[in-house]
């Protein structure tokens, strides 16, 4: 018998391998002979760097890079174990949690210190980049980034424009020709699940600004200053960055990426699956093991138990969820390919015990579903 | 496929009935055609009234009786579908939760109520009495309910001793030739899970008394009365109601009803499975799904799961607990025959908001073990 345990993290409590590790020793309680197969999962939101390091037996990494509002700060990122990959999630350099709530401002934060991080994996010599914008205090277009970059985003005078959404407005030319030249050879994969236009009243300063500190105010100031940008871009560098569906994730993070030559958007946790050959470990499995801290309507856009279920059920494989909680409105995962769910808090207590549980909660949720499936087979 | 449904209440939040009843709306949702047979269980306590009326299809009954403290309170019974028995809780007519904290004390509270009960089922023409005495305030030896059904217990100048384990000092003869006819006609089987004497070290006032309001100082009188109070029965009526397992039980009530002609102290899980003949029930079933509010170490020691667990592993089923609560020492119910137990809470919120979730959370509970079923079979 073969078990797939294809978990992502528990958020405050465990990490994917851990989650994993438990479900494994609940397992292996009442199927000792089962063999287990431990797969680190993301969804390129929090905890995808550590996940893709567990996965591939990779290494962490720290990079000195500027913070959203320009300050330096230790940003983490991963290298696989085979030395080939690189993952980023933005929010190590530019996360709106580095950024304190009175300070937060989409006018001045800047996206700089995610291109620095991308520098740091060129300097590794990597062929790939796994890169997750999620959680980002910024709303430039992912102009700092490619600044970092080396794009010359020029104002009136021919000097490089200032950091942060306000800044944009002062662009008068861009010119992508000293772009750093090995990014002709590294694939970016860029994880992005939201379908929002750069611009507009879907767009990215209309729908995500105002949870970045944007004001009331500012949010058509920061709409206009992306439109600009995008005008811009297309002027002279003969790209639409604006029209694209997810070009207004990350406050515009998603359209700025477009202009690096080998990036694309994709689903997240299909970057995650595809990176980590879920398929191929499915395919002669017996059932697959997955979870996620809180299962919610939400889950099926894009989270990891939905996107483990639908390539498990390529295969037609039965798919068993373990989680943290269990909103009442979480049916709809039923019609994404998970067959099963089972919340496994044992009992109330306060959300930080819960969160030290984590780890014997799983276990014995884990042992209780072999335990079923020995009871009824 | 039929599948037993067996279920304790869930203390504060579902009677016994409302459990079977979620939980076969869970298994329905996915298993349509299941034949599902209901059996609200219980184990002689708290709820064992409830779930034998709704076994039964029987009726709740009032009586005004006298309570711990001598006043008078109204108490409920019930009565078999088939009016042939009665069910009667002690703690209805003597409970703890009828004398405020302040208040309580064993030298004083009397078990005379219980004997009413026991009277107005009488009353009712029932060939049997199920008598579970848990969650009593008493400490006299059932003294109490023996005079409120006849029994002469006399101090020395020949009048009624008075109420409460303090009185039993005075006593100075017992006969017993006035006790109610009908007691002779009617089998009386009392739900009594503690094996402890009725005095000494391990009997009622040692072990439970300081429990039910009795000081350090009141314990060794208290013990010194049981020890007369069963001296001189075994004088006057040739009977010990001292030295066997479960005299102890309930202030020594457990000693006090072998004066009644009938009764005998049996297991209250197992009356319960006897008079619902589950054993019949489970014998052609494929599945035995049960439940308890709170699942622990102690539910190994006459709790309905593991009672429920026990018939069903005489043929073989498989049992599957639900639980509201399940602590981390539960693990010895595998050895009784618990196959799986799962845990229903769906979500950390307060103890008042839990409670009122349950009937979602074992609906969902059920919903997903019928899920893995089909998944995995």
């Amino acid at each position: 018998m073969k078990i797939i345990i294809a978990p992502d993290s528990f958020k405050e409590s465990l990490t994917a391998l851990e989650v994993a590790e438990a479900i494994e020793a609940g397992l292996k309680a009442v199927l000792p002979h089962a063999e287990c197969v431990k797969i680190p999962m993301a969804d390129g939101g929090e905890g995808t760097v550590q996940s893709l390091i567990d996965a591939t037996d990779g290494t962490l990494h720290t990079a000195e890079v500027t913070a959203p509002l320009g300050n330096r700060v230790a940003a983490q990122y991963g290298i696989s174990g085979d030395g080939k990959t690189a993952i980023i999630e933005m929010a190590a350099a530019s996360g709106l949690h580095l950024v304190p709530p009175s300070e937060r401002n989409p006018l001045i934060t800047t996206s700089y210190g995610t291109g620095e991080l991308i520098l740091a994996a060129l300097n590794h010599g990597v062929e790939k980049i796994l890169l997750g914008i999620g959680g980002s205090a910024t709303n430039d277009g992912g102009a700092g980034m490619l600044q970092a970059l080396g794009a010359d985003l020029l104002d009136e005078h021919g000097a490089a424009i200032g950091y942060g959404g306000g800044s944009l407005a002062q662009l008068a030319r861009a010119d992508f020709s000293r772009l750093d030249a090995r990014l002709q050879q590294v694939a970016l994969e860029v994880a992005c699940d939201v379908n929002n236009p750069l611009c507009g009243e879907k767009g990215a300063a209309a729908v995500f600004a105002p949870q970045k500190g944007a004001t009331p105010a500012m949010v058509p100031t920061l709409d206009a200053n992306l439109a600009h940008f995008a005008q811009i871009i297309q002027r002279d560098a003969s790209k639409d960055i604006a029209s694209g569906a997810g070009t207004g994730a990350a406050g515009g993070m998603g359209g700025g990426v477009l202009l690096l030559p080998r990036a694309e958007l994709k689903s997240g946790v299909q970057i995650v699956i595809d990176y980590v050959q879920l398929a191929d470990q499915i395919r002669d499995a017996d059932w697959v093991i997955t979870g996620e801290g809180r299962m919610d309507a939400q889950s099926v856009h894009g989270k990891t138990p939905v996107g483990v279920a639908r390539v498990a059920k390529q295969f037609g494989k039965p798919v068993i969820a373990l989680v943290g909680c269990l909103r009442a409105d979480y049916a709809a995962v039923y019609d994404c390919g998970i067959d099963a769910v089972f919340p496994i808090v044992r009992q109330l207590d306060s959300l930080e015990a819960i969160l030290q549980q984590g780890g014997a909660n799983l276990q014995s949720a884990a042992e209780n579903v072999a335990r079923l499936y020995l009871a009824l087979k």
